[in-house]
């Protein structure tokens, strides 16, 4: 990061005090103690990172980050790169999973143009931060410049910083979408964690066992030629990483210098946010895992990141969907501390542990 | 059952024309085959359930069902007795967790009287189905007559039919409250699974380790006393169940003749669902199992009916609050099915598989 933002990530701490009065308040609701298990543990959680004893979540962000692969053209995806595009076609015109389970949740989809390779017309509510029209193929060297990648993670920072000061979120979810992309996160995940790139390989939008081979074999090849530094994160997302991964790094990390909860989806998504954890390990608390995908490497991030998702739908699809869905279980625990009466308002007998 | 509601009780099968179809829709939908997992099933199989291809959950219900208990008197609750009437007012007033995740999923709440041990003061919108103020304590005796076990059921049942015929419910969710029940549940979940009282008792709204023993000790007590037949779930409910239980098994079977969804909550209500499925096993296409209790009980029952919950949240509370949760699920389902674009619509290209 740029001494301009590095001065600008201070990223506080869970505000104990609010933690401990949610809690406190969680435990006077009419209900037996601890009756809504991990319900109640999210609220008490929420409340630690807002600084807010009965948080809103009244603006609910789904920042939904594209972004192409150079290294689509290896054959490591079910789908043609044009796919891309137009799928941020179809998200800006709602008919999308992702606009469909926003609208459910009552959230609003951002859609971020990160280096999608084509010329995307302009669109009302298209964020355009591109650098680049996507990476180059890691296969045969590395996938964008040290400049790019720091560049984008910095265009990501300043996207959230500037749309949340013009109306402030309250929670955010990151989504994203680009062919090639569970590629590129598999041999991300791999140089950060320094694990095998069979460990962390999936099927993404839908591999036979043969394309799955040939997928391990280029991350292989990616890996042994660019040989990414897993101690040094920004190595790791220019050699083999993507552009929307880095700008949600960065969104990642304005929301929580902001105190805002952080919703990860699934495992594009979720390296997104270790990226920015192995940045700045301050993020940790702001994190929230929204569901565990069916891919691979996503049970190992979650494991690195200690945290336990909220949903196990076997879901795959990314956009943010994982995220939409949790965030109608992040309301519910918060509306359980600001709308439960107590005991003593319901005038109802308390038990005897 | 009497002859008049058996013969009321045709129960149709799924609409598999409804369901094959949805299932055609959701494969042309623009995301990868499969890839929203649990969702896409849950949507099918809800047009199954209703035989409409894209169904709508517009009216969305929880029966909050309340009883009273008996077998209190043998000190098998952390709470006194007074609570279950206390918790009727609370939920009368809307400020209990019920009401919060009501409110949350857009849902409607009916507190229903089933048995409360208390006279309860004439409310708007509380639905009375009294037959009796409590069961009689089962360790001394059975808990009520055949008469008033087939009664309760009854009620349950034109109680639906009653709130259906005026505006059609599009699901329903099973909720109870009563001190007490989850001993009255863990013995009728021993009887009709023909177990031991042990393997289906817990600890609760929150038992100590003595207590506990001591609640298994009763519930072997009540068994032994009573000897329900467990091939005949008329006696069981009679001999060792509860008021709400047996008027909710009612309303499943009112809603599953109706082609309602029933989406059961946790222990007590699936206790109800089983029972409700031993009556008439037409039943089971029409349950959805919203999460999973901490009680030790409602997974044998899951077993039992080869469900898989939606949730797995460590909830414990009652009320329909599970249920409530999961509506929400229930609803992006079905939006996923009638919002989506299709990749033709959309002019999204296909992958190759």
């Amino acid at each position: 990061m740029t001494n301009e933002l590095l001065s600008l990530l201070e990223i506080p701490a869970i505000d104990e005090k609010a933690r401990s009065e949610a809690k406190r308040r969680v435990d006077s609701l009419t209900k037996p103690l601890g009756s809504l298990g991990r319900l109640e543990d999210l609220g008490v959680a929420l409340a630690g990172m807002t600084g807010r004893v009965t948080p809103t979540l009244e603006r609910k962000v789904i920042f939904t980050v594209a972004g192409d692969h150079g290294v689509v053209r290896e054959g490591v995806s079910a789908f043609p790169q044009e796919v891309t595009a137009q799928m941020v076609l179809n998200f800006l015109r709602g008919g999308a999973a992702i606009n469909v389970l926003a609208r459910a949740a009552s959230a609003e989809v951002l859609v971020v143009d990160a280096g999608v390779a084509a010329d995307l017309p302009k669109a009302d509510g298209l964020i355009r931060v591109k650098l680049k029209a996507g990476t180059e193929n890691m296969a045969q060297g590395p996938a964008m410049s040290p400049g790019e990648a720091q560049g984008i993670v910095e265009e990501g920072f300043r996207l959230f910083k500037r749309i949340h000061a013009a109306r402030a979120i309250d929670v955010v979810g990151l989504g994203e979408m680009g062919i090639g992309n569970t590629t590129a996160s598999a041999a991300l995940a791999a140089a950060l964690l320094n694990v095998e790139a069979s460990l962390v390989s999936g099927r993404g939008t839908g591999l036979t066992d043969g394309q799955l081979s040939k997928k391990i074999q280029v991350i292989d090849q990616a890996l042994k030629l660019n040989r990414p530094d897993s101690k040094d994160p920004m190595d790791c997302l220019a050699k083999v990483g993507g552009f929307e991964i880095g700008c949600l790094a960065g969104i990642t990390l304005a929301a929580a210098s902001a105190r805002v909860p952080v919703v990860m989806d699934g495992f594009i998504s979720t390296v997104a946010a270790f990226l920015a954890y192995r940045i700045s390990p301050a993020v940790k608390p702001f994190l929230i895992a929204a569901h565990r995908s069916v891919e691979p490497g996503h049970s190992l991030l979650l494991n690195a990141l200690e945290l336990r998702p909220l949903l196990e739908l076997q879901m795959r699809l990314g956009e943010g969907t994982g995220a939409a869905l949790a965030f109608q279980i992040l309301e519910a625990s918060v509306r359980i501390l600001s709308e439960m009466a107590t005991f003593s308002e319901a005038q109802v007998s308390e038990g005897t542990p």
